[in-house]
């Protein structure tokens, strides 16, 4: 029953992305949470909190036991975590009582939570910096192999100056790198295991706690935090951020993409874009727009997640509640926004002669900041910039083009440097290489 | 694969709304956008548009056919919309050819699912009317029961003077009043049929659009909106703001309750508590933390929504996927508060003794305003304050009451009035009899 | 010192609205509250509570007094609230302590200051209903003037079919009527009184309590709210939803309005646009691009105030400080956008050559589905869709247009439909006269 | 005329911070363009662009020319940003034409804009650095005073089981140590020059533009970005993460204050808390509540900039323009929760005898876990927690206390690990420790 479009089976295909999903589903959760319930019970064994027979056997079991997920909504939805029921029905699958009791022994529900959460946040960021990777390539691709193509930079969707198609990609690909950079530092702090007992100070463990802390983290391949954080929760708000800045990212390529392709502008070709139902001639950029939806979504959720941080005193229900129904949606939509953006840069090409057609639009006005500059050669500038301004609205009203205008008020000037596409092919070149070269 | 909660066999009873989420799965889907397809075919069949024996195909097999979503998925994929799919798919499975052409005749994709939302929207709306009145009815005897029930109102939870619990439930109740109001205004906003064509003009239909439009409405029992609105999402806006608005009426209720069930104050009870995974004696108020959760989770929901509202053009991809991405899992949520209010309000008991021994605090300064009220009858009342507030240091600090101390310094005064409740039981009646009157 | 640039000296013309913003100085608050404090002395005193003299005394001070804001700063910072030190400030000011104690007299700080701000509300909800009436004749008046202007609409940016301008127009003026609709449920609501005292319960007013709520309300013109509603914060909640909801549909028309200004499509012209630093020919579209950017802020802050509905207890300092660091911008910002809209719609100019230009982008596409339903008479419909489909790929791939290759591959098709403007002449018809009429 | 209460006389003392608000006022942005037009003038007098004369003439202008806020209202109203007014202005004041004409040489105003806000977020992060240090060594301090002094540990509000008052700072002071980590990554990212000319290819610059790019960086203190990011602005994203995250983190110390600070919890003494108008016993937790409400704001302030990293194609105004309306509120909010902190941190007491009857609750409740951990010593522990979970109930239902009904059923049982702190001890010390070392 899809409160998301993500576990559809109708918009699956648009809205989620299976790699990421696979580790949200339920029994990636449980299967996490056992393998953690059975870390924790091996170390606890090799350090004698615990007998070793017990340990040996809760993770032999935490490894083999099949729980079914809707064997533990009753006592999910009472008590507001899943893993009193969860010990529950390990404890009966186990089928040895003698054993079964030194499970979980210390621990708390968030501790076993965080923890598995950890582990797939882990796998997640692994996949994600694959794909920066692969997306920074794909970009770097395209502003390589554009870097000299002119097109017509826009501000407030006005001609600007001529830039380059390449330099446009390198601009998208900018943040990409930097995004990957800043996943590196966050990638750590998130796997991290958690584990400090009822309320963080590891009471039931005794002295071995700490030792059980470091132990488990090692087995887990997690960090060892070195004290409890149940209720610090600056790095999930921090990793929720980072996920809506990338899909901004992202979805300013889509914004930019929703433009090129428009009817009239035409700049860019998307191959396999959307019909309609009804109009044969439509070719709907599908992809960029969910990269732009996605990127107003996930701001959205990271607003929830950056609540939540007021987690209240040692444990917070109603905060923690907010992440669960929010991060896993976050994790996918981002995941997915990274999966179509690699996918869309597959799919484009510079229609080459729609970007000379828009240079122009027929009036010459793009070039009106370099004449202003050659005529400020022979004038001062501000001069200058009030003349071309004039001619600039008289070729707008007259139908004229602003070369004529000018070669007619000003037979002299040397108009050759209008067109330059200034630092756009280096820029474009430059950020190719950084990629390549960087790996 | 769950991105939310609300979809996951774990966590579906804590989080989910099987009535309200009912009306959001796939399957549901499908079949209201062939009840519009089925319908409009109908209207246009009796209005001369389309053949009579075609639509009566189609109507029947519009009834009749089941579409597997699953079927749906890579064509929604490509062209970011279900409905080229799904008549691709009726058509294929009506086995009709000469009859399945008069299909979705003059249509678009956003009118079908428009619609076909409309028609669950004015579902949901009669669910959750239900359940206000229901949950304004159980708060309704709460605060009649317990109209008189002596406890302390608190700001910025200190003492401030006393109140009564009833008073404190009617404080819940108004508001769920107001929010069923202002249902009543929206629902028929949102039961309104969408039927523009192409892009808004009906062009295909011809100089019958609107008669069409006019009829069809009436056979889904839909309001005519007169024109299209494929670009018009303010109700929708204003309509996951009535949820975020309800849902944070009912958060609010959530926070007093977990505020009153703190251990040291335990002014309630709630039956059937949540308990802990290693804390025998924990009796989690659950329930009041998930209100808040999903408080916290709709206004980011609902931001997500308004900004949704920036349509472009005629047609925006990027903004209506912000809608199916956010509204379902909205509506779940909002759902699911509703339900949990009202199950919650059957399960809390008040505590008087409890209530009692926190009016106190052994100290009396809850009564200090109504000291210095009595005070200032014998000095002007700057003056009384200060005598007061010199009198409740002295309380905190020596240990003794204020009572003590003021009988010690101003042993004629009359103290009769300080304790009483003020209009807190006859607001609580109020509140009681609006209800019940009015029903 | 602004930290908000509608109180910066150089951005103020930009981003704030006088009319509005007066109603939020320091000094506005302050009379606003002083005219509360002595519209309870008068009532009390007419209704015994306090002695009639010192009544007539507090009031007449109340118009006279000047209290300096800076003067309040310090306690303001100790209390958490203006009123302790404005009270103190007054007495001082009175010289007639004999008097000056009974001002303020069972009133609390949020009683004076939610009163003072419904005050002012109402006023706000009156200039703005009046810009609403504004906004909706001017757009009337384009709705009218420009009905049968043929345009291209368009979804996802391509071109969809013909439509006229005048309908773009009744897209834009739809939901304004509606928003004015709803500012009428909402407004009442908003000029209610407050008066609950310390707790809500008007204990410090005895048996007259109720009685000096209901005059004081009739005094200032507000409604009687029957109860206390200090943590009841649904109706702030409702206004700033509703002004989010406004903006984003002002956002649309800006949004609109920066894709038909852009350079190559140049569908409208706005008289005064902006100019940049370095490039004379730009004519940027400043208002447009600010009616967005208002959309996206106010959405932003309506949802911090939809989160301080969750008000702790009787009175909680937390949610009620996060409507004050939110409330005035959001006034203020909502009060631009209508002024900025309204503006606006005074300096566009549609481009009828450009519009027919872009009707047609070389290849006739815009009238695919009209062709398709035309041969939908020869053929099956899924046959002339498949049939004009190919007809599209082949008119961009070859540069012909798609009425010649219609012409060629059906000679005898009837192609005097394509082009109609549907029902759009019509909407925007009636959009105006719903206006005029309405008014 | 304050749209925001940092703005205003009344309000600023609560919710502004000087020194951080002293950054963004108009003369302190007038300031910094005139630095940034200055130095760009010295840097291409140097490299040859414009005549060295002319340069020494501007940069001296830049440093001496008084320019009137409002003066720039009207153009920067008409252009949407202040520089074509601020260079009218500034060649106005300058009196030597001949020179002035040079000024501005080939950037664009967001150039200007960019690099002036580059410079003022450099010394933000300096003061804020600063802070963080000195919170860090204030929480440290508490931290290591009360490393042993017990306390109840809260989850949900229950009694969970002792930790130490020193616990409790060091879970506050763990994120700012992280928080002050990921701000000097960020602080170099926002120390970043801007220079891109018209439309990010500095092609009024020539050949000459990379170096005049690195010269100015130098020149000005800036890093070389070494291409344009006019549209690239994911680290103004991630740095409104960053202080809405560091909110959360503050604001959930406020949020345990006034949990701290309850009436009947009394864990907490403040001094210098908030009196109330009309209460004379009240301390409010004003400061705390200004950190929660601070912490919500700044979430959804994030949320806005967040979504205005979707700038359109070169330049996007309605993306920029909501950065202006964002990021000083931002900042300003940001400082002040930072002073608040610190100053707070000076200004609690802990009251060790209010936190000892805590612990215990008359039931002894709170050493249910412990006591199920030693009786599991000597039976399975599931039946050794259903026990003690049975004795809970007797307890609360009876009155009795838990270790008395324990001793009755289990005379022989070793209660002595019962209200060990754990770890919490060391967690403090180690957290002071860190800090004091680390420095």
């Amino acid at each position: 029953m899809p409160a998301s479009p993500a576990d559809s089976a109708i918009y699956r295909d648009l809205f989620s992305d299976q790699d990421t999903a696979r580790l949200f589903t339920d029994s990636a959760q449980i299967r996490a949470m056992l393998l953690v319930e059975g870390a924790l019970a091996r170390v606890q064994g090799r350090l004698g909190l615990i007998p070793e027979t017990a340990a040996a056997y809760i993770e032999r079991a935490a490894r083999e036991i099949q729980i079914d997920p809707a064997e533990l909504a009753a006592e999910t939805a009472r008590n507001g975590v899943p893993v009193p029921g969860l010990i529950a029905a390990f404890r009966k699958a186990m089928q040895a009582p003698e054993h079964a009791q030194y499970l979980h022994w210390g621990a708390t529900s968030q501790d076993i939570m965080d923890s598995a959460l950890a582990l797939r946040l882990r796998r997640v960021t692994e996949i994600w910096n694959a794909r920066l990777t692969e997306l920074a390539r794909a970009l770097a691709g395209l502003a390589r192999d554009h870097a000299d193509l002119p097109m017509a930079a826009r501000t407030y969707g006005q001609l600007a100056t001529p830039t380059s198609f390449g330099a446009v990609v390198a601009g998208w690909g900018h943040p990409v790198l930097r995004h990957r950079t800043r996943l590196a530092a966050l990638a750590p702090e998130l796997a991290t295991l958690s584990l400090g007992g009822a309320a963080g100070t590891l009471s039931a463990m005794g002295a071995e706690g700490p030792a059980i802390r470091a132990a488990l983290a090692r087995e887990l391949g997690l960090a060892d935090p070195g004290h409890s954080w149940h209720a610090e929760r600056d790095h999930i708000g921090g990793f929720a951020a980072w996920m809506a800045g990338l899909c901004a990212s992202l979805g300013k390529m889509g914004e930019d993409l929703i433009l090129m392709t428009q009817s009239g502008i035409d700049e860019i070709r998307i191959d396999g874009a959307g019909g309609s139902s009804t109009m044969p001639q439509k070719q709907n950029p599908v992809a960029p727009s969910v990269l732009v939806a996605l990127a107003r979504q996930t701001a959205a959720l990271s607003a929830a997640i950056q609540g939540a941080g007021l987690h209240r005193q040692q444990r917070d229900g109603a905060a923690w509640f907010v992440e669960w129904l929010t991060l896993p949606q976050l994790c996918i939509s981002t995941g997915r926004a990274l999966e179509l953006a690699l996918n869309l840069a597959g799919r484009i090409t510079p229609n080459a002669a729609a970007m000379a057609r828009n240079l122009d639009d027929g009036h010459g006005l793009i070039y009106a900041e370099s004449y202003s500059f050659a005529l400020a050669r022979h004038m001062p500038r501000p001069e200058a910039q009030t003349r071309i301004k004039a001619l600039c609205a008289e070729a707008q009203s007259s139908g004229q083009t602003l070369p004529d205008l000018i070669a007619r008020d000003f037979p002299a000037l040397d108009l050759s440097a209008a067109g330059r596409l200034g630092t756009a092919p280096v820029d474009a070149r430059n950020f190719a290489n950084e990629v390549f070269a960087g790996g």
